[in-house]
């Protein structure tokens, strides 16, 4: 992995999966759709189309956090799940709709747009994994994009391709590298440890790489959805 | 019924689900146990056996406001959820934890208390008919605790047999009299008209109105488990 | 324990959480309902009762194993809940309707008879239990049922007090003593070792424990309520 | 539409959805692969690559039904969809296993290869949409599956370009055309109107047409998927 800062403690059960499942990660943070998001060159279009997806995206996040909150097992996890969810209600979206806006574009707007095959699989693939196990396949499976966008974003700020200066999607990168979202991402990675000691043990690992791997793949088709709207 | 003001509006879905559960419901709203808590006679221990096993329940409830926010198909319905939740959480909780600190009862020692048997009926009649079924499902079945006690603190208001002066309860009464909490009341009872209207049609009432009995049922079994802890 | 002939395998996962709920789990499988019943002296009425509701039981621990099904993260495992479900629907139901058709009582007799607290406590309880958690929390809360029932039936074969001929309930005896069902309930316990291997570990057995042990003691609710009934 | 024989009643809740998602139902219906399945010049390699993740979708199909047999509030729908459930894991799934053997390929085989995103995306958007609705959300979203491929195979048989000698999918087209899956399928329309009287009203229908558009929208990308692997 390249030097860029690392927010997963070595050992931790997230290092794991995505040391168990290199290649299906790598394709995923290290997407050309984030390399050209970093380089400031990604086509308006497919930007304001993974956009618009991740909207709808984020609704269906906001339900999974919902989700986490009812399967808790403590007062601190339901909580914590209650706080992502209002981080996403409140403040992640709020950062779609300022793009949005700059392109004359409202809620309701967004709102009509058809979710994408690849918005659905993925959310599907999550909220389904979290209603048929427990909560903590379902945050394993919800790891890899709150973590990931954390990564990805500290990958483009240690980056030499990456470009701030008059990059249009500077507001993206600097929202995810933020103070406030790494330390979000840094608690997911903290509470996936918390759970597995009290849930699991190695006998699982098998069935949680593969679900994390799963997640993984349904992330970088993501970002491939966006490339090819453009 | 008496003169008391009743937040339920004729013709709404909780009015015909009340109506259709008329002897459920009054041994639930005029239980002996409400009676002596108005006239401030209830003995302490009996308000303390249900007091105790009441913020266990609230933590299911929370625990049902999240699966609600969940399950809601609009963003409206999701953020009532959610608000539920953090009322419950935040200040519903707070009293329970004023009225056990007066006792030298922290949370811990509350939390220490195994659930009663009417706790675990009721708490888990909700969640589950909530998972069986959809967030109509879900929110009939919650009703007559929401609304409910906001109708016994009404009806206790109004009654000639309620006593406030030098009463123990009275801050209970009053919390659930207040201004705030009847809003929370109203709000579900016309969230529920909003649901039917788009979720549910004439053929669902016998379902809905055997969920609703059930649950109100439930609710008479736990205010004598508290008279029976006495 | 008496020296009856225990199914279940020392060092089990069902052994330990029966070992660390002693208490609870003998309140359960001696019950006076039990003793009663294996003497042959237990008052119809408090059978009928029983009987009845354990009717109505069983239509929800058929859902719990349909849960179970769709929980299952192997054919085998799936396919082991969906022979469950239909013993349940195709053999174990038919020992009731027959006792039922005994007192003249017939199937649509029964679906009337409203769900007593303590049958709705339960099975809620366990299937709840199992949409918030995974597929081994779903047959942990289902043990003590299916394996407590064998051990019941195995304990009554076993004791003096037990007198089966002219006993109006040996019929019930039998099928639960039957190499059929000892069976099920071995293949029960054998699954949830499977499971444990391939889910848990040592940091999930208070929570294990504590479902168990809600579990048993709602079953004892359950006998309880028969001889309330009388 | 073509005069094929159409197992759908005129006034049934799935003619109205089907009406109402015309464009997205002739996308699934008549679809390339369909055509070229028909005509005998589908590559084998499509066809091959279809009916392995057909094999896994059937797999999370069953999980589908087994679903529904929890979310059942009567015997009878809990009955229908675990006959359901053992159709696809006795009957169906064993046409894939005949075919995949014709190409010297295991059960083990199968299951080693990865789900395609198309595969998760369906299955996952059905089961989700299961879990967070109720019954009749969850067979909705089943339904263009189950009662497609009835009608796919009605079209084909009745269809001029259709060569059944020397098909090597001639099996595939007899099984979905023949009497028995045909009986399943318009049992599973027939339910549609029965739950719908039951447990909806017409302000549902613009949430039910959605989740019908959806599936539809899925099953055809799953014919794409096969033709985009030759």
């Amino acid at each position: 992995m390249a030097a860029f800062n690392d927010l997963v403690p070595a050992g931790s059960l997230f290092a794991t999966l995505r040391g168990a499942n290199r290649a299906a990660w790598d394709s995923y943070v290290e997407h050309d759709f984030v390399r050209q998001l970093g380089a400031g060159t990604l086509p308006e279009k497919a930007f304001r189309f993974y956009l618009i997806q991740d909207y709808l995206f984020l609704i269906q996040f906001a339900r999974a956090y919902a989700l986490a909150a009812y399967k808790a097992d403590t007062l601190e996890d339901a909580r914590q799940a209650a706080r992502s969810m209002s981080i996403i209600l409140d403040d992640e979206m709020s950062l779609h709709v300022k793009f949005c806006a700059g392109w004359g574009l409202t809620i309701d707007d967004i709102l009509a747009v058809p979710e994408a095959p690849q918005c659905m699989a993925y959310t599907r693939y999550v909220l389904e994994a979290g209603q048929a196990g427990d909560i903590l396949d379902l945050l394993v499976a919800l790891a890899p994009c709150v973590v990931g966008y954390a990564e990805v974003a500290n990958r483009l700020v240690a980056s030499g391709a990456t470009k701030l200066d008059g990059n249009p999607y500077r507001a993206w990168i600097e929202a995810y590298a933020g103070e406030e979202y790494q330390k979000v991402a840094a608690a997911a990675v903290a509470q996936l440890d918390r759970l597995y000691l009290r849930r699991a043990g190695p006998g699982r690992d098998p069935a949680l790489v593969k679900l994390f791997g799963g997640a993984s793949r349904l992330e970088a088709d993501f970002w491939q959805m966006g490339l090819d709207a453009a």
